[in-house]
């Protein structure tokens, strides 16, 4: 089973892969989307919609997760944030891959057993997890390899089908 | 010269293409993009991308004209309107149509004005301007519709053209 985490906005879109294989997790690949304030926001997210679908069809995961947005952002950045979410969906959507959303506190207990785990310390908790010589920078892909494992984990428990999950996008 | 204005949405996409021909403007098509909860949210960001991809290549706009977000709605919202408003911006950077921005009191001022004017003063407005039998329904249609008629009666006074706006998205 392969997932794709996704940690989405317009500056940068975190992303990576993680496979579970007989309950051992192992990281595929992992990297970022970067755009400029220079090009318009429309070719932004084209450039991360275009580069999604081209990580989809390259790694071919099973599913995609991503954050689930909290809700202590303000209105410009949930625009924005927003924006960019949505053309990782309709990624999702045009290459067939479900969507599965989580929200930051489930990605916290998860991963580090602590639901109000600081952003380090779940990085760290990636970093073993994945078995990584060091965390992942920017914090955007730590963040994507997080809600992958989560993903993973979570299903390890609940063994829920893909289509009946609650999380659905 | 011929806009495509349009008032994005996770439930419903109002779209408007107004052309002015020497000066005269005048309705060329209006419709709405209905999703339903029943979809999954990244299915309903697919239909949306997707017709809108299709209305574009039929109606050839020169522009794409869409609100400025207000910063008076809340953040679940914002999110929800984002995630309609990026795949909107990506139907546009794809098709290669320049996208432009108004935000809701530039509206009400260039339909109107008057930047407070209410939602139905608008309206009625629209519905003159454009020569129009009736109010199109639901409101995001005629949303759609002012902010198509916006540009393009901002540059009628302004002379600007589209590359140098300062309104491009």
């Amino acid at each position: 089973m392969r997932v794709l985490g996704i940690d989405p906005g317009t500056a940068i879109t975190g992303w990576g892969v993680v496979e579970s294989i007989d309950g051992v997790l192992n990281p595929v690949a992992f990297g970022c989307i970067r755009t400029t304030p220079k090009q318009s926001r429309a070719e932004r997210l084209k450039q991360i919609y275009e580069r999604l679908v081209e990580v989809i069809e390259e790694m071919e995961p099973d599913r995609m997760a991503i954050e689930k947005i909290f809700f202590n952002i303000n209105v410009k950045t949930a625009l924005s944030v927003g924006q960019a979410r949505g053309v990782c969906l309709l990624a999702a959507a045009v290459t067939g891959v479900p969507a599965y959303e989580y929200n930051t506190s489930e990605v916290k207990n998860v991963i580090t057993g602590y639901g109000r785990a600081t952003k380090s310390e779940v990085a760290t908790r990636v970093k073993e997890l994945l078995r990584l010589d060091v965390i992942p920078r920017p914090d955007d892909i730590t963040d994507a390899l997080a809600i992958a494992t989560t993903d993973l984990m979570t299903r390890a428990v609940d063994s829920l089908p893909c289509d009946q999950s609650r999380h659905e996008c």
